[in-house]
């Protein structure tokens, strides 16, 4: 039951929004970008084929407006809609809305991203299929509960509150001692209430220290359930990740077949289809990994696997869309480097504070091992209501020490970024950091280690190659050729 | 016995001493650049450590002195040499001097260059290590000794004369009758003793229609020979390759595992070491390779190779120089994407003239799937003295004809190059043409449709992202955002 995509409408804006139409470009397939007031000027809106205004600033006016996004595609003649990342990528109800327009989703079926969107649904399923889960209760209402489980189980303090319906850390309270167990409930159940409009709470072992592993499947409609290896995405700051990297550097090779095959297990399961990610937590000291969450989607650090597998996610979430098979299997699968990923967003890279604005200066100096993914160009504007990620630099190598030096001359010497503050002195501080480097590190490094990597920043502000070029050529302009030589 | 290198001298400038010093940049090995003197802003000065001028702009007086190159690497302190490739890159005498110096030479040993710079002695070796050559005899000295060569082994017109020292076509004669043979030695000895000082010549069998194809080799010290699989390059304007891809569209795995094996034969029967390559005239029409030359230096089109492997190649020689083994094995080299170049040279596209002069804009959007070695930046100039490429651009991707879109994308709206005129509009001719999208292409293939392909540039300029962009914001500026929306 193949079905042609002719035209794909792309619901979303920035970097996902041009990764996804390169690659539709590649296909020859013509691109729909949709865009708000202020991002009539945005790269994405640039390199679609055609462009059209969906409303105000304010996503719920515009990248959240489901009526909008499907009556422009319906405008245009498009007959599939591809979300991306972040906005509605993981709300089933556009999906189903999408479907039930007549035009094809890019991505699995709504009743798999709503099973996966419910944690306690999830955690069934993943129990279902034999996946190991952080031990915990769901549907918790009164602290007797928790305290009869952590006395039954053997569970100690601290423990983690979680809303079922939660994400980017929201609705999540870490319980240190049995005192502060009362509040905690209640004060998840009032942010999970205001985040997500429901209030139903699990409970977890809280696992510290740990590391995220998550493991990439792609899934067509004829029981092909196959995963492209793990990446570690454990460096976040507040929750969200900056740095990611693949293989994972912190589990061995049986390990890494156990994970890789629990992921395509689970998958199967739950009858997935298109791309996807299975996150775990894996604690180190333990060995053991346990079952957080599927992502239903394209995720921002895909590309990672890309570089070391050769493949191309988003084209093959396209062929599965049509209904094909997936045209290779798991053994013809061969990574064969090591990839690192950093997000370059507009931030202060000392405090994390926004940093909006036009981008006067972007340059980057290519080399080899370097792969890079741009969502604005120079001259265009980073607005205040979205995402602060505008870039993605990867580099690739034999090992993870070449993919790591890659990094560092790129983001020292090889880009300049001008009139908004980035996260490229940071980053350039961790990835020098003797813990990155040895790979160890938690959840927490960032956190943990921000004093010492902010006094760290000095350094590297003299060591760009372009502004080298910049101060070269206004010397020997000033001194004129004769006296230079 | 192994021997550190500390600091490395780069023989060479653009695209092989910028690409050199990225790896060195890498490996944390300081460089030194040298410059001729209308080369003191070029790019590779500016990557370099420390840079020193060798003389003026005639390459006779700066890029081919031996004696102020190795001066310049003992006034640095560098105890290593890397010529990159054209220059110095393939002349025995100057790798003996530079191990005379006491200095590291970044390459095969001067006995190995020598043997294969010969062209006669080159095609014996190759038989003795049972490597099929094409039908010919050497050292000849009159027409009669080839008229009894064609008749004894059955050979008719046309054949072809070569220079033994021969290279980039010099010295070539094809020969297509019997009376056209005395005049034919004579134009070939007399251009052979003008280029190459050395009037010896071979006849061939002339092989029609023939494709070049070449495996990359990497060998150490221990007797460690591999092979890194093959590129095609058959796509030449003025025996000068344009446009290489990674793998050969032209061969099927058995042919690919034979030509492969036979290259390792042939280089571990000659005791090579360090990187290079082995040609052949691949025959499509009866399946048969036959022995070429060998290139005994690092590859302008190395990157494909390294895009399908993640191998990096300039790496390699590092190691393989400072007496290392190398660490893997022919069975750990998996490739898994397909990879191609085009090379960016500052030439008029209609009859490849020279265009010189400042490279006023250069501006590339990164994407999936690409890779950009630049060997000028935007401001730096193009001078008249030396090669004209200053810019590969590489893509690659899970097959060929993804390759080819992503490079289709990539030449079409994702560059801007101001200032010169460069080989772009012919480059995407070429890649859209149907006989080289079905992968059907002899080495003529430019000379016999150059002005079809030339006929079709007309569509090309209109692509361009960046200028799309430009007008886009004239367009805004001018009407005022209110009348825009």
């Amino acid at each position: 039951m193949e079905k042609k995509i002719s035209k794909i409408l792309i619901a979303n804006r920035g970097v996902p929004a041009v990764r996804i139409m390169n690659t539709c470009r590649d296909r020859q397939i013509p691109t729909v970008a949709v865009y708000s007031t202020p991002d009539r000027l945005a790269h994405h809106v640039l390199v679609a084929d055609e462009a059209v205004h969906i409303g105000e600033a304010p996503p719920l006016e515009s990248y959240l407006n489901m009526d909008r996004l499907i009556n422009a595609a319906k405008e245009t003649g498009a007959n599939a809609i591809h979300p991306g990342w972040g906005f509605l990528a993981e709300n089933a109800e556009f999906a189903r809305r999408v479907n039930d327009a007549g035009l094809i989703w890019i991505g699995p079926s709504p009743e798999v991203i709503e099973a996966m969107g419910d944690k306690m649904e999830a955690k069934k399923l993943a129990a279902k299929a034999n996946v190991p889960t952080v031990p915990g209760i769901n549907n918790v209402k009164a602290a007797k509960e928790i305290r009869d489980w952590m006395k039954e189980d053997n569970v100690s303090f601290p423990i983690l509150i979680k809303a079922a319906q939660g994400g980017g850390g929201k609705g999540m309270v870490k319980v240190n001692s049995d005192k502060e167990l009362e509040n905690a409930i209640d004060k998840a159940r009032s942010e999970a209430k205001k985040s997500f409009g429901d209030d139903k709470l699990l409970v977890e072992k809280f696992i510290d220290h740990g590391r995220h592993i998550e493991v990439q499947i792609v899934a067509d409609s004829f029981n092909n359930v196959m995963h492209l290896y793990e990446r570690e995405c454990t460096l976040q700051r507040r929750n969200q990740k900056i740095i990611e990297e693949a293989p994972s550097p912190s589990i061995n090779n049986d390990l890494r077949t156990e994970i890789c095959f629990t992921a395509v297990r689970l998958m199967r399961e739950i009858g997935y289809t298109s791309a996807g990610t299975v996150e775990f937590l894996f604690d180190s000291t333990t060995n053991k990994f346990y079952f957080l969450e599927v992502n239903t989607r394209l995720q921002v650090e895909h590309g990672i696997t890309e570089l070391i597998t050769g493949l191309d996610i988003v084209s093959i979430m396209l062929d599965i869309a049509e209904g094909k098979r997936i045209g290779f299997s798991q053994a013809d699968i061969h990574p064969n480097r090591w990839a690192l990923e950093v997000r370059i967003n507009a931030e202060d890279p000392k405090n994390f504070s926004p940093s909006f604005g036009k981008i006067s200066r972007l340059q980057v100096h290519h080399g080899p091992a370097l792969r890079v993914a741009q969502g604005a160009y120079e001259g265009s504007d980073i607005p205040p209501y979205y995402d602060s990620l505008f870039m993605l630099v990867m580099t690739a190598g034999p090992n993870r020490d070449f993919a790591i030096r890659a990094m560092d001359r790129t983001l020292s010497k090889s880009i300049r970024i001008e009139g908004v503050k980035t996260l490229v002195p940071l980053l350039l501080s961790i990835i020098r950091h003797e813990s990155f480097q040895k790979g160890e590190f938690s959840t927490h490094f960032i956190e943990e280690h921000m004093a010492e990597l902010v006094s760290k920043f000095q350094d590297i502000d003299s060591e760009d190659e372009i502004i080298k070029i910049a101060k070269f050529v206004a010397r020997v302009s000033a001194l004129g050729p004769q006296e230079w030589m």
